[in-house]
């Protein structure tokens, strides 16, 4: 065997992956290490990693690091961050890209004093504004569009709600934003609410997060989820809310209920863990199919494959048992081995599923190389028939609001009809939920204001003027 | 904040754990790195140090080191280890003792060559044999087991084979046993069949395991389970087998179906997952109760939440989520926090419990600290009732066979009443699993010969002699 | 014993630190392993972070890391980094501070495409340039100094050379400075010369470095020392020279000649050793006392030593002998030891000074502490008499240049007379260096143009503007 | 450039190793500290791994780890060590055998207790009593001959001072060793007395080291050096000294004052640095040469430098500097500039050499190859002639003493005459010391008893009988 090569888990993993998570609190003793539990609560949304920024009402202490919370906060570097005062980030970057200079909260210091930023989501406008800050002589030491905010927030020559309120103005896309001075958080979020972002009350003080199952984990009591176009500034004469944008429309990022958020978080009140049960049920009734078993391909297919086995009356069994100790890198295996790669992190269950029909449940298919594997695994555990039913439509529009979507041409229902794809991937059958069957199921009711999805890798709508180069549904 | 605290999660975690996992493979090409794999799916059964040992015909090359196998296999050890026969090892070791100097495979060097074992289980006469090595002028550098079975082949004066027969014969307790030369590799089981260890086969080779799932991973062919008292010498001329004891009465560990093996794992033909779901049922039927929902205490108490639920006909839910980040330490949450330290790793799901009667199965209690914790949060995130089930009866007696059981004092069960552990997990009923319950569950058929568990941590009775101050029941 | 508490050699090491080396490599096919080795020769120079950041003629690729270069680049960044032009930069920064934001070269992003800089020196109106640029608009990551640098250049507007020309005739103080575009290398220094700058040739290529001792570990011939208020700039079509300040006044820091340079680097074609050895002489015709044997405080004052004992006529010995394996951090030393820890460093050899007067050399006393505990040492190991002789004169005045000197209350010669200095340190007798001696004894000639040293820290006469609160002696 | 290759700088440079330093501690509260500054003063006797064993009188705490004693202690290691008596090891192993399993102290429980022991050496009779051990049964976990010493005692049945006696009695070779048991230390040198280790007194208690250099650092006071055949016994009823051996003659290793000891040691009550000052005064009077400069290749051959310089009235230079950074590995030059690799610790001083006739002192050449590169070097650097001088007689033949000598044919003196080196590596003129030149320089007076060297590297004639295929002079 020749030297050993290192390989990402998420090279042989075929997944979208949310790109960050914020977490804040407001006027509380131990700021810091609530902000350590919270962001450890979040962990799921971004895995590359992780800072913490305090405010002791005078200045600033912060840490950043590589890796998980726990990583990147292994010695003493929490206790060094002191004040009542904290926002935090956890990141997830692309492989390319991976560096201690992207990682978050962004401090910096401006005319106005000391400012920290964190944010989770993407500016679609972010490139256009660069190249004209540059030309306004200004100097960027990452690719992150974070930095363009802090650009913009610095330039606009305002006190700090102010400059933050014109500067919102000025961008676009998805953004759920922390903003922390000395004495002040301010809490921003996009005039379409494309990512979750919820508020939250600690003893005297105020939490803030991307998920509520960080207010489980630090034991904070849920208040509302933050309004699309919504401003909060936190400051000691207490929380004041605005709208920085005159038209809203709530457009929440579906996968968020489909995949990314833990199934104990709620979104605008609904439980994920719920709206992905009944997206399980809602897609047998739209694609039953006679089988013996039922099985969801862990972890985040479980709760839509429970729903689907009690609408059918099937069995919902464990036919996909996933190793608990898969890290973010292992020896790649040799060309041999590596067509059995996915086993490092996932079997299946031979005596669950020999000699039956199973119905594999999957929350969605990017490119399609995992749901093969795991279709061609489940054969070779026995298993007679393999019915491959998604809790998701299919996926053929890259997204542009933070989520590492591959290229148009990587997406396979993009390229191929339901039926190659079945074929590509090896199924006996194949169905997608419908959009609709969705939306009913997680049941934010469409029409009503602010309860609106964003579909746009659906159906290539998209909720925000884009880039030049791709159509958008926004005029619609 | 003062200074921070690294805090291990087990502290935390209230849960018997399993000492080893062994894996081999004879007559490969990939050999070493088959290990690695086989190790990594073998992770549950141990943490803290992990090792490979292999023999390329005339000479052994090995590496062990702390941690996950992927963390001691981090740079280019794998890489220097070469031979088509190996042995590995993955070892959890009690918090005091945690040294690099106990990890295995132990390799050696005697009259007859070169040894490497693996060693899974515990004997009860080691102290004994190792006092009687030590007048006789022995060294031991370690306190493990395992180096008196080393001492026992070396002083044998016999050929190998007929060493290590030899040597089985004076040791008693529990082992499953890899022993490796130049060119023989050697595997033995004790005469209760204590642990598991399964035998199969991969292209023109052997490989041996604790459990299936390793199988399943590297993409081997089941063949056997390992009898008890049988010894499998395997070299160039093949595979013989024998039975170094004349009377072997199989005593499989209980614990293994109820918790520490894998799910996906087959022991003695009988799959894990299948077992706890079965265990379940049986759960339901002896103590079932009015209720709304059930919940299982991730993840091991899945299975038997899914046949509980089944069985009563109410919806299996996800009311309590773990999170897949947690890693072996963490900030140690101050005085205030920690009472919400075990919301690191669990979560209630509000939206599933609140205003519910919850059935909460977990498949143990040991000292009944998480079992509390969880009981509370279930009531925080509010549940109206919860009742607890657990699907083992109840732990009242150590293990002498490779469990890290707390003292019998420690064990909750061995001091209290049912109703007065109800009390103080604060549940509103409590019930366990008949041992009779259990039995027929699994369905390894009491009665028939080689199909027998061992219950000594419920009823005391151990199936081997143990140590001068413990009561057996051999002789019963 | 309780807990370790890791201890900073350099808190129990009275000294002053230089806080920057730069190397540079224009057209050469392994430019980034040329820096590695060429900043591991300037490593005296500082050792908190390295970095590297090459230029393939489009594109950059860049690493920093902390500690030393071998540390910073301990796997396989190295690799990673590709071009035939390079800068790279060592960095000491003091212990609050040590953070790897402050690494460099400084890499970012402006309407002109890419810029790297690496900056030995520092500016005294840095923080008045900050306070405009950011009332422009402008944001600081940093608290470095090249950030100011790297702002007036992006906001000059100009095309790069005038944008550097520009920015160079705003700021003041001590720069020796290495930018580079995808495409061009530019070399500046300050108009007065502060710091060493030397220009080297190998193969097709220049190099440019620190010191010349950088020169003979990459093998690269030297040319000349780059002028006071000169800028350089290298690409395809050659290299031009050219005057960027009016008037020029040459005043290189004479501490690079007493401590910090490598006594095998030449600074104005005059040998540090050689300088060194002089001192020692010079120091001698001053202050000649009767004595047995000459010893120096290793390793900056060997050369000193060697001088004085030649020009005394006395052996010189090794009086004084330092472990070489010492690292940054130790395990800091209990109360009671505490007073031997400058002995994990030094040791004196007793049957060297046993019985006899001894003359210690020393470069240079800055707060006095180590030099008591080295007499003391000697005395302990039986020196009958114990002669300080400092090869340079008293330090009297902070540095704002880029040195990292205490304030001037903790100056020991800013506060005592050389009679209570001695008696602090316990000497039998005490002197130090002339002024005139030194300039004598480094020979340059200070009459002649571009021959002036830097005394300021002597003097208090400082050859720029400085500091409004801090007299200047400019106008003399 | 390709992938990154690390390289050690032992590769690059050719010095015969010392392969270990002990240090011990009787009675004192910081035993476990004194022991971390008494091995960092060790630490140029072995750089591969260090251990620490403290007894509290009931039971052992130890810490082994690789790298420096900065390294291996580099958390909160020694704050778990407990006790008033400890030993400590520093170790060099070459390079295939760098394995934690080799660190030392070895501790190991025995029919008497608990044992830790610290061996400098090497025997020549450990293979020949390791196969016996084997054959009684024994096993060996490391291939280290310390670990035969330990079964010896453990084997020989009686109480422990017996058990050492009639154990050393059966070794053969070269050992400095220390041992303890949970209330008692025990010293033993070898009949030769081929290392050294010498006896001091700190406080209440008794320390015991390598060399006298780590009683400085730890403030002891000397009392004497161990006898040849000596063996110390230290617990509660105070120091007992006996000879275990009936007949010994000294025979220090000549090594030990050539180059391995540091300088501010004494051995024998010679000063290491003085008789290496006065091998230089030798040498120039066995060979003397017209020149101008007399420089040292630092650090090990300074002291010969300075006495020859002396003796020939000539200036001493520093035409030689070393790096002072230089770490273990380093990124291996490509093949162009591997020539230019011994650069990378070395620099000749051009301004020293330029145009001079230079006589270059070394301790001593084993391979020639670094020798080369420095006379290529100097040569490089401008000088005009240069003369070689080696302070020590050439090294013809293999150590079985402890020191890492490469086989005979890698010997350079023992494959070529002294003219054909001289071509070898390019020097103008070589020579080496006599064997009665350095003999006398040292001033041992080899006539009276326990003043005799070991000059079995020069001569070829061992001290002891050595394998079976080695002539040896112990009868002459």
């Amino acid at each position: 065997m020749s030297d050993a090569v290192m390989m990402e888990h998420d090279e042989l993993w075929d997944k979208l992956n949310e790109e960050c998570g914020v977490f804040g609190v407001f006027n509380h003793p131990d700021a810091p290490q609530l902000s350590y539990y919270g962001l450890h609560a979040l962990q799921h949304r971004g895995q590359e990693s992780a800072g913490i920024c305090a405010s002791d009402g005078e200045k600033f202490s912060y840490h950043r690091g590589m890796g998980l919370v726990t990583e990147a906060f292994n010695g003493n570097q929490l206790s060094k961050i002191h004040g009542r005062m904290a926002i935090g980030h956890v990141r997830y970057t692309t492989a390319g890209e991976s560096k201690l200079e992207n990682a978050q909260p962004l401090v910096f210091k401006y005319t106005g004093g000391n400012l920290a930023l964190a944010h989770n989501g993407n500016l679609v406008n972010a490139e256009q504004i660069r190249h004209q800050l540059e030309r306004q002589g200004s100097i960027f030491q990452t690719t992150s569009d974070t930095e363009v905010i802090a650009h913009l927030i610095a330039r606009s020559g305002y006190e700090i709600e102010q400059a933050v309120r014109e500067s919102l103005r000025m961008i676009k896309g998805a953004y759920a934003l922390l903003l922390m001075t000395e004495n002040k958080m301010i809490i921003a979020l996009d005039p379409n609410g494309l990512r979750p972002l919820v508020l939250g009350r600690l003893d005297e003080g105020y939490v803030v997060a991307s998920e509520t199952c960080a207010f489980e984990t630090v034991g904070a009591e849920y208040i509302r989820d933050v309004e699309p176009g919504e401003m909060i500034v936190i400051d000691e004469k207490g929380l004041r809310s605005e709208r920085f944008a005159g038209q809203t429309q709530r457009a929440i990022c579906s996968f968020e209920y489909i995949y990314f958020a833990r199934p104990d978080s709620d979104i605008d009140g609904i439980n994920v863990h719920l709206a992905r049960k009944e997206m399980g049920r809602q897609l047998y009734k739209e694609s039953a199919i006679e089988a013996d078993v039922v099985t969801g391909v862990p972890d985040s297919s479980i709760s839509a494959a429970i729903g689907y086995a009690e609408a059918a009356g099937l069995p919902y069994e464990l036919g996909l048992v996933k190793n608990r100790y898969v890290g973010r890198t292992f020896i790649q295996p040799n060309q041999e081995m590596r067509a059995r790669g996915v086993r490092m992190k996932l079997s299946a269950v031979r005596k669950v599923v020999e000699g039956k029909r199973v119905v594999m449940i999957d929350d969605s298919i990017v490119r399609g190389t995992t749901s093969g594997r795991i279709v061609r695994m489940l054969r070779e555990a026995g298993a007679k028939e393999v019915h491959v039913r998604i809790s998701s439509p299919p996926v053929k529009n890259p997204c542009f609001y933070g989520i590492d979507t591959s290229s148009r041409e990587e997406l396979i229902a993009s390229e191929k009809s339901i039926e190659q794809i079945r074929e590509y991937i090896g199924a006996d059958s194949l169905a997608f939920l419908s959009e609709k069957g969705m939306i009913d199921a997680i049941g934010r009711n469409d029409t009503a204001p602010n309860r609106g999805h964003c579909l746009a890798c659906f159906t290539g709508c998209y909720p925000t003027e884009i880039y030049e180069d791709t159509k958008n549904c926004v005029e619609k």
